[in-house]
């Protein structure tokens, strides 16, 4: 494991403690189904002995908070809250796409219906705030406090500005690469920007550059995420898990297919139309589908923005003068994959 | 129009105005579903002509800050962060539960479908919070922030776990009297205490005895229109809204039908669960449904825990120096529906 790779294991595994130490104590059903969807118990309630699972916003966090000097204990609070925020989002999304999977067992709406799913996110909605509101408990400055929920909540919103759009332009063909790329900065960029700036606001660093720095890598690091999947959805093909594959197939947008329908041959563009005017795109079509976006240059295209969002990313980091261990483990989160 | 009903009727425009203002500048399409739950808007975003809205909690709120000598300002605050935790939870109920109307249209979900919805609802959850947190502009004490967020976070999930439980005994015939009303505290409780302790809170004083009657009266009161909607579920007529209409229908339990199974005569008892064993209830069994709980006192037995949460509420009030023109105004909104 390089010396990265095991920073992000660390900051990992240190959420993870927390977020448990966090969630033992409840009791009641709701948070039966809450354990199930982090992985904790199945169906029955009975421990399950899982992967342990990546908490990657909530490393982004942790690792923000020690760039900006901060004790661990508050970073592991935000970053709670975070990891709290971003699966609240993804129970709901589930529904949303209806989804029936989510790592590869029975995703929560599935097991326990869409009424219980759309309550269990909002509770796990209202526990995100909680975890940090808690901290007042331990001393915690109370303005340090009202920055990091104005941060949560902010993050909350702009996700859902997003998610309006993804889900518009779903039933939509005409959708332009910009509004697309808009899109993704509010729906996948938000929360790991999010997790940067609370990280940083719960360390002890007033530098307003190191802020910024952090805050746009995360930012970027969520658009490289979701363009990566976007990319998987198409090029992937064992390790493709069910959300990209579902993703394919009920014809959510990616911006190699956005690209292609703005920028092909009006004959390519018709072919493609009728494609996603289908319900269901065929999987028989999948493999056509590939050929169009190849040769329309969509491929090089989405492997383009990755990179320049890389670019971006990284030179944020490098200039504000993060500490060179924090800076190479949060540099390695962005992965291989897909790179131009 | 009374005294009181002048009172709450002036504390409901107050509320309003200040909804309307802080959602007033928000010009994307995921505040225009917003907009249009809250009743200013019609399905295309044109302004709708339509009766004031009902703030009460908001209203709770407002005048529980006034009992507490609070500056109005900070009780408009509160007042609409209850009212936007409430509204995104009839968003989300409405879904839930399939209602496809809401205030005589449709509801949002059935506009917009269920994504939508349930993303209308989450935006709305996260404005709840911020319209607390931009206080801090105006230079509100960080502190009261804090205690303020904690009360709409802990109603939150509250309303959540009862929600759990609603839904849980929708499928179950075997619910009892007190798991009923447990869950009836939490569900519909939680948002009224929550409205008078926020309001209490968002106020100058610092008399404990002030703020536990206030909170005590606020649960009694969501507990109170809880009871009064399971009542006329039943014995409603004319008036009855879709609401209460759909809950019957579709086999949400009601006081009533939760004592009788408790408590009838076991013939009584198969008889009742065959008419809750189908999938909806047959509207011509309506009728039968009723003689069967009045034989079996469920009648007055709903009537009278009606009149105990009243008496609770108002004996609350009126131990803990409540201004008089506050404490009837706030008794106002029990109504006289339904009381024994």
């Amino acid at each position: 494991m390089t010396s990265a790779a095991q920073t992000i294991r660390e900051a990992n595994d240190a959420v993870e403690a927390s977020l448990r130490t966090f969630m033992d104590d409840r009791e009641l059903p709701l948070y039966k189904m809450m354990a199930y969807h982090l992985g904790w118990v199945d169906e029955l309630g009975e421990p399950s002995h899982r992967t342990p699972q990546d908490r990657l916003r909530g490393a982004v966090a942790f690792l923000s908070s020690r760039a900006s000097s901060g004790n661990a204990g508050s970073g592991n609070a935000v970053a709670v809250a975070i990891e709290l925020l971003f699966n609240f989002t993804l129970i709901h999304t589930d529904i949303q796409e209806g989804n029936p999977d989510r790592m590869s067992r029975p995703a929560l709406w599935w097991v326990w219906g869409p009424a219980q799913g759309i309550n269990a996110g909002d509770g796990m909605h209202a526990l995100a705030r909680l975890v940090i509101l808690n901290q007042a408990d331990t001393g915690v400055d109370p303005v340090a406090i009202s920055g990091e929920l104005k941060i949560l909540d902010t993050s909350a919103l702009q996700f859902c500005e997003g998610a309006y759009m993804d889900t518009v332009f779903q039933e939509r063909l005409a959708v332009g690469v910009e509004e697309y790329l808009s899109m993704v900065g509010s729906i996948s960029g938000s929360l790991v920007a999010g997790a940067a700036q609370i990280g940083f606001n719960a360390g002890n660093s007033t530098d307003e550059k190191l802020a910024g720095g952090l805050t746009t890598f995360g930012r970027d690091l969520g658009v490289i995420w979701r363009l990566q999947e976007d990319h998987a959805a198409i090029w992937g093909t064992e390790s493709m898990d069910e959300g990209a594959q579902g993703r394919l197939i009920s014809k959510k947008k990616t911006l190699p297919v956005v690209h292609a329908l703005e920028t092909a041959e009006p004959s390519t563009r018709r072919e493609l139309g009728n494609m996603y005017a289908q319900r269901v795109i065929d999987p028989a079509n999948i493999s056509h589908l590939r050929e169009i976006l190849d040769q329309s240059g969509s491929q090089e295209f989405t492997e383009q923005k990755i990179s320049d969002h890389t670019d971006s990313a990284f030179s944020g980091l490098d200039s504000v003068g993060v500490d060179a261990e924090i800076a190479d483990a949060l540099k390695s989160l962005v992965g291989d994959t897909a790179r131009g």
